[in-house]
């Protein structure tokens, strides 16, 4: 079913003026590694089946049926329930676009059902909300704040445009046109006859602008700008959690509620490849410092608060407390995609990268069936895996999140080939010039840094390699390595810079990368209380937890570990076949009944002894036996 | 206007069975020391009139106007609202026991005047509610779980008891008892014809019980014990914010909405002292008992989450984003006010002068005149007490938990004089035996450890002196010592358990308690994350910290303290006069915009120096300038 031009961009930046870089579509990325594709794998067969089964089951598809008159009924659920339906639809496009190798399965004949019953409820005038039919039809548009009427538009739209985007079928996205419209129509600055308004959930931003770069209609960019730009006078209250507390263009912190502060930071990059207003990209970089000096786990996960789902104060990120949801880590890589699509920098890919296989990934299960909502870095264990939520915002946003992988994989710029991601497969990309280049990768990454790329292209072209700024510093004297065609490239690397290699290319050509992936004792900014005098471990891009299930013989809060010890990596058939560390740590004998506070100068001193330690990667957590998990470990 | 009987109890256990100690009336004990006795002047002076006209100002007297159609205009506020006034009038009643000194000053006539309109409003029926009235009367009694109309009715008891006792009048009494029967008319057990209900917010357990003491009706205390034992069945949802999770006998923690819980079990331990029934007192003693250990900030503070004002998970103590709610700090002392009365058993003597000088003294500024809702135990500055609130519960709960102050200090029991609190002043107590025995203290305790009492008791009376847990080791060779006539009493002194003294008195003896109050460094259990290795300082009963105001040299998070050094104590004219600490400590030269995270191996290793530091009470800070404030530092 899906078409094969290869246009099935995740974000088309093709005519953005402001853009640095140009996207490569879904569909010309086949991963066939042994990390990625099961999961692309699972997700179409399993995660969708089974998603679509429960919007069944939980009325949101019913929701349209009745708001259709085609079903009768009371409406179903949370006022945002639509935007689950919009969103399955979405990750069940990006699905079909890297299908091809597992089949369709039942995914498009359910896309097509649903996608008429949608159209059957869309108002004549283009109004779409299920919930706000019959008698809640006069409260259309009362409660911008609150309801997510604006919201649930922009998960409308971008499932619309994935639709079309990988099939070519214009059902969805005729909704979305007649729903674009009639928002064009009714919303606006007053001066221009029409209604202020902002979104009490951001999301219909980035959403507008990427349905005025398929329609080439200039409107849905405008509201979008009319939308961000409205923000921070009040018309919603006037609140951080909605991010009206101020202009965007003075903002200076991540604030709020982490899903919406960080969609709408996507639509403010969207805006700023579009316009190039230098004010937007001050306020990016000031809010995107902000986090990642201040507000970012070691896991890539964000927004430490659970009143509010909301960032916290800086330096307050608790573990065992963490809220971190895993539709704002989902949130994150989709504004570091567009901050490196404007920019080109590396410490977007690199930020991407670590919170896909760490702060996204541990949303959802081995077996894609059950998500965390809330990804903690410690646990008692008694925090597990749920088959689906009443707000179930996170389960399909991490559906489209895998589903449109491959997307996020290369990008070109004028003459250049940029590789970002690194997993076993191949693409067929095209240049701006129009040029075809086939690359192939050969690596078992994540758990091994050897890649060996084959290129192959005619004539000039510049290859843009990550080399990550996690193999800076390993400890040891290992340093990251290429060889082009055989023979070494001569000079330093950096990592945290794309090496670029600009030659003539042969068909053929070979280029091998070696990233060193010795395991690394990550230490925290001493201003984040719970992290002082611990350790992290991670290997590669890969954050690491201690679980029970391999430590059974000790409490893991009762475990130091000395700065000295070796610690060794050893691949293993667990959890689908991971890399486990391995060290030795002390073991205080501390017991949770002893008494809470004691005099320094008459406290019992503990006695330790020498264990074993075995740790896995974090995302792999929680997929056994329930029992504690701790990702930071005291130090000595 | 205060009767003169020494009556006025804050918890009449003198015909409770199954306590260990009889009370020792408000107005029975006069403060004369340099610590309680201004602030319960001020109480009086300053705190009871901005409190009376903030209940003006913001309605909360005019809805019990509206109520009664003494004057028209819409309910203004909370559902909870009524409660505020009815606290105010229970603390300006204790207020007026101790106001021989002061003067009645305006609050006689104002409590008069807003009893009169309390009286006004109760229906023919006995409700009182000025929320539930005129179109919103249908709605009495239709949410037990999320209105608060049980939980007024228990501070429009506690207010009627107070004034009673104090004043001898009965015209707030009357309104109660009237309000106390159609309760006893209307809830109970189905099978009694009678309507089931458990109160979402516990409060008027404690009251009930304290009603049928005063009153002597036994129904009062029926209906206590019927709320308490319908509990946990699913009356309410079943939730543990409402404490409606299990039967109350089966509970083994606290948990849910602190204030909730520990107003629970006030009601609880004082339907123990009545029944004697020993699965309360286990389930009480599991409760406290996890409390201590797993749930109490050091400032005695409890509740630590935002989420709920609730109980967190065991050692989830966060400090900058601790909640330890004002309210909840009181609520502890009144449980444990009530525990002790319940066995006699010094531990919770120790926590509720811990909790008083700490945890609820922080809540009200030195003023008098603005509070702490939430009392973090670090800061960066900005958190500020405040004049009032939306939702006011904690400043009329200081103001009435500081008036009945007095009570706390003694208690009798056959024979026995009980000393729980120093500070100077004199009381006039009954014994059991109706012999009269004067007790006055001469000391400048807190900041001072050397007590001088002298007893005026004719024949046989054993006196019980608290040796308070916290002088159990200072770190010196310092012990508690203490002389009976001028002889030192041999053998040693228990901290922790009180010193028994049995002799035949002679009028004029004395006795002189020598309490070490060296500075100690406290150290808390490894498993609450953000005080591994860390210190906490505290002289006497005292918890102290660090603020800008005296450190403006150094960032307090960049500070160590060597566990070595000493640390001095420095009477000052600071803060209306406290004493200080003083000691010398490192500073690491960290930034707050380093990088958040860095590979151990290459993290830059900070410059330290020396440098010296101030710490001041900790229910101090916040009375100067903003600026940051610290509890917990970190150790070598």
């Amino acid at each position: 079913m899906p078409r094969n031009d290869h246009s099935d961009y995740v974000v088309d930046t093709t005519a953005s003026k402001h853009a640095a870089l140009w996207p490569v579509a879904v569909s010309a990325v086949r991963l066939t590694d042994g990390f990625w594709a099961p999961r692309i794998k699972s997700n179409h067969e399993t995660t969708l089946a089974e998603q679509f089964a429960q919007c069944e089951s939980t009325g949101r598809i019913d929701n349209f049926r009745i708001a259709s008159g085609r079903k009768t009924g009371e409406f179903q659920g949370a006022v945002f329930n639509d935007s689950d339906v919009y969103k399955w639809l979405e990750a069940a496009a990006w699905s079909l676009a890297g299908s091809s190798a597992t089949g369709d399965g039942p995914v498009a004949a359910q896309m097509d059902a649903v996608i008429a019953e949608i159209a059957a409820a869309q108002q004549p005038d283009g109004y779409l909300n299920t919930y706000f039919m019959g008698e809640r039809a006069n409260q259309r548009y009362v409660n911008f704040k609150d309801w997510h009427e604006l919201y649930c538009y922009g998960h409308l739209f971008q499932a619309a445009i994935a639709h079309y985007r990988v099939t070519g079928g214009g059902a969805l996205l005729d909704v979305a046109v007649k729903a674009a419209d009639h928002l064009c129509r009714t919303f606006g600055p007053a001066e221009d006859g029409k209604r202020p308004a902002v979104p009490g959930h951001e999301e219909v931003e980035m959403a507008l602008f990427e349905l005025g770069r398929l329609t080439k209609n200039q409107n849905y960019a405008r509201l979008a700008e009319y939308f961000i730009n409205a923000r921070g006078h009040g018309l919603i209250g006037g609140g951080a959690y909605h991010q009206d507390h101020k202009p965007v263009r003075d903002m200076d912190r991540m604030i709020g509620h982490a899903v919406r502060a960080v969609y709408l930071n996507c639509g403010v990059a969207d805006m700023a490849m579009e316009t190039g207003d230098p004010a937007l990209v001050v306020a990016l970089e000031r809010m995107w410092n902000n986090m990642t000096q201040k507000q970012l786990y070691v896991s890539g996960g964000i927004g430490s608060r659970h009143e509010g789902e909301a960032f916290g104060a800086d330096f307050e990120l608790p573990n065992a407390r963490a809220y971190t949801e895993t539709c704002a880590a989902i949130a994150s890589v989709m504004w570091n995609w567009r901050m490196l699509l404007l920019t080109g920098e590396q410490r977007f890919a690199d930020l991407l990268e670590h919170t896909l296989y760490n702060g996204v990934l541990s949303g959802l299960a081995l077996d894609g069936n059950s998500y965390f909502y809330v990804n903690p870095l410690a646990d008692d264990g008694r925090h597990r895996r749920q088959a689906w939520f009443g707000c179930a915002c996170c389960p399909p946003n991490v559906a489209r999140m895998i589903a449109s992988l491959p997307g996020y994989f290369y990008s070109v710029s004028h003459n250049t080939l940029w590789v970002h991601l690194y997993a076993q497969g191949a693409a067929e990309v095209q240049l701006p010039d129009g040029r075809i280049v086939k690359i192939t990768q050969t690596t078992s990454y994540p758990w091994d840094g050897r890649i060996h790329l084959q290129i192959d292209a005619a004539g000039p072209l510049d290859v843009m390699l990550r080399i990550p700024a996690w193999c800076a510093d390993g400890g040891g004297d290992e340093k990251p390595a290429l060889q082009v065609a055989g023979r070494p490239v001569s000079g330093t690397l950096t990592p945290g810079a794309y090496a670029k290699i600009g030659r003539v290319w042969t068909s053929g050509d070979t280029v091998a990368i070696q990233l060193p992936m010795p395991a690394r004792r990550i230490v925290c900014h001493p201003f984040v209380a719970e992290n002082r005098n611990c350790v992290a471990l991670m290997r590669g891009p890969l954050l690491y937890c201690l679980e029970a299930a391999d430590n059974p013989g000790f409490d893991l809060r009762n475990l130091t570990l000395p700065d000295a010890g070796a610690i060794e990596a050893r691949p293993s058939s667990l959890l689908n076949g991971v890399v486990t560390l391995h060290g030795h740590g002390l073991v205080h004998e501390v017991k949770a009944d002893g008494p809470l506070y004691q005099n320094n100068a008459s406290a019992n001193r503990s006695r330790q002894s020498a264990v074993a330690f075995t740790a896995i990667p974090y995302y792999a957590w929680a997929n056994r036996q329930p029992g504690p998990m701790q990702v930071w470990l005291a130090r000595t």
